[in-house]
């Protein structure tokens, strides 16, 4: 039986380097011999359900289409129409829910954050308690907090673009204006991860858009350990210069949750205030020749221009791409016996 | 071919008696050997549709899976986004609907109660009307009336803990108050079939919350056939002491349908007055140390206690999981040669 | 490799007539043998992604399940859960938004018309922009323009029940009174696909219910080609008379788009004041025996009769159903190395 079965993803740091190394090469060669026998066989009619408390468009797609490549099915549920208890209704509790769903499945995606939690950290509450219940494994497909799966899809090309020992280039994490506020789990789950790939971290981002303190302590501990560099500035140059990858994407302030909800006009507004924030072609001339990475979708002319957007350094398809890779490799890796 | 199939499941009382053991029977042996290549392929590249009228969450995802485990794929297909004629709007007819998806599917499962339903009555009347025209079985998968498949996983429930012949053992269906306002279909597929199979009947509920007169009927006469008990009181002890399984569910009066509505909030105001209408261990402790079982979601604390409902002694998530044993068995007898 | 692999299908004009009778033929011998290997195989463990900007009964089933008969699996999406960007908000642009698809899955359908566009034309846009960006096959699942499935559904069945050589054979094309409001796709769609396979061509409609003059010109065209009759007239009789095929359906006035806004009230008011213009009986005497087709749901006592739609000439349901193996066909022809 894999080490791995069983095993409960929502934020990297729950798992071990080695393991997390296992995945990307394991969704390598899946990406190489995608519809290969060895492949299709692992969760034979086998069922993933997958809880959308928030809509999504690659995550659904990258997910289903995983379990169906797996030779499974996943089942798209949207919590709106199901009958769960909450702080306002009577319905099931987590405990029934958790205990039904782990005999008719053998694992379980959720995702949920943005407006559908009430303060930042409900959504990670949310899906501990399920994992305490939960006899199959329970799988982040983006919360409040964290986005795994996004960041390994990020090392996955970046092992790709930049070759596979990572150990010293440099990552730049840079706020982007937008009109969407979008909430912290990626670029939270991406400096957890790519700090420990032994990456030198900077992160550029105007007066009030600092991110959880637990995740920047986190980070920089990672960076001391490696003997890497790691620094937050509001000099965007500063940043840009010399890098490797510039991964720019907009995020909210910290008090986008007040009174109980999720601000997103408030949020929008704010940060259409900072017109220079966007990562350009000028700003790209400054790096090492660096590539372009977000998690998408894009918000162009705002979080990134056109031009750098689509431009050859622009490495977001073959990570969209890589999504799926790492999600099937982790859902045969926790949910079957493979070993890898 | 087997004798079942493109039978239709609208209610247990329809079937012989020989012919739902036969379904209890394969359901055991799909749990034991749940993926085995005997049933994997018995629907293998076929359709099974699923409407629901009325959203459902074990419900959806048993059947789902049951299509999955057997090769199959069920489409999960809402009736607000299908354009069939209703009094208001025009639309297709029933006769149009159900002789295409013949043509597209080997299976039509249809959910509908409650809110989506004008009058006690209707949604059988849809079912009957579905089951007229339809090429390939039709399959409640709860209706206003019955719940067949809830009541043939209790069964399986039963046989796995008390033993498989049933025969003599006690039966009591207890009322319970709660804040959603539940329909007849689980409790009266259980009083049809529970008494078919041989068990003592007691039914304890608060003056004014009597059953569908036809099931009582039905009940009683299978309890006189096999000469065994059967009786209806509002004492509470009386109904519990000595019994076997207690199944504590709120319904609503039967006024809950009137001016052409489902009154929720009447309902549940009504159920919330009687505050001891409640199976807690209390009264379990009058049992023969009898099995707590359920159709779930459970409203905690209102029906039965947490106490209660987490106790050893009861068994509502094997009856969850045997959900999907049962319905795959069904689907495996009506819509495949399989015969069993 | 398959000559047709990769190519898109939103309009027959854009293929050969010998690539559309392959299609067809391929079809009937699915539909002869509908879950042999030779044909299960072909999508195995492949994604086929469905956007329905439009809910649908028939369409969304018969893609669904052509999916799953050909080893593969639909994804049904709905764009209202889905961030693209639209004129009035921020979010993902096609060419982000196909390109990521492409990754994922082997095909891409697309349903967009009536309500959710503001101009006629603009579904087609759409469709031709995802084809522009995308990798795989953009298929129509009906838009504002054409439905080009429905044609190839047609054309099978009038094979089946007039023969295959169609040659000569007559078609009235009849518009009928309703109050659904139809949009031209499926008409538009027969008339391009009828004139190609030789036959006559007859339009009876009331004055202001003209449809697409390019679509009318390139009708005429392929008649005057074959040497065949082609005529508009607001004379039902003289369009029935001696007719092979009556395809009688609503559908609106050219008007029906305007202020960036689709009418439908409007259009189905105007519509009801046509009483006569109903298929019946009584001019379905006039023909030579002619069969009764329409793409469903049918407006049983607008735009024909329950005699009429219920008679041994009405060939819908075999129509109906011929969707199901004219997609699977075109899937298996444009995804995969199938050559038919």
């Amino acid at each position: 039986m894999s080490k791995l079965k069983g095993k409960h993803l929502i934020t990297t740091m729950d798992w071990e380097l080695d393991d997390l190394v296992k995945v990307i090469e394991v969704a390598e060669d899946m990406q190489k011999n995608r519809y290969a026998d060895k492949y299709t066989k692992l969760l034979a009619f086998r069922t993933f359900l997958m809880f959308f408390y928030n809509p999504s468009v690659r995550t659904r797609q990258s997910f289903e289409a995983a379990a169906t490549e797996l030779g499974g099915h996943a089942q798209f549920l949207e919590p709106k129409s199901m009958r769960l208890k909450t702080a306002k209704s009577a319905g099931e509790t987590v405990e029934d829910a958790a205990n039904v769903m782990s005999r008719y499945g053998v694992g379980l995606g959720i995702r949920i954050l943005e407006s559908k939690i009430a303060h930042y950290g409900d959504g990670e509450k949310l899906l501990r308690e399920y994992a305490k219940y939960s006899k199959i494994p329970i799988i982040s497909m983006a919360h409040d907090k964290y986005h795994p799966m996004q960041s390994l899809a990020d090392i996955m090309g970046l092992r790709k673009h930049l070759g596979k020992n990572l150990e010293g280039k440099t990552f730049t994490l840079a706020w982007g204006k937008g009109a969407l506020a979008r909430s912290w789990s990626s670029v939270q789950a991406a400096l957890l991860l790519y700090s420990r790939f032994g990456m030198n971290v900077r992160i550029a981002r105007p007066e009030g858009y600092d991110l959880d303190p637990e995740v920047i302590e986190y980070t920089k501990k990672q960076c001391e350990k490696n003997g890497k560099e790691f620094f937050i500035t509001d000099n965007q140059e500063e940043a840009y210069e010399g890098s490797n990858v510039v991964y720019c994407r907009n995020w909210t302030t910290p008090n986008a949750y007040h009174d109980g909800e999720f601000h997103k006009e408030e949020e929008v507004e704010k940060s259409l205030k900072h017109q220079d924030w966007i990562c350009d072609e000028r700003k790209m001339k400054l790096t090492n020749d660096g590539l372009f990475i977000h998690p998408m979708p894009i918000d162009r002319g705002n979080e990134v221009s056109d031009e750098v957007a689509s431009s050859k350094r622009s490495i977001i398809y073959d990570v969209a791409e890589n999504r799926l890779h790492v999600q099937k490799a982790t859902m045969a890796l926790t949910m079957s016996d493979f070993e890898g």
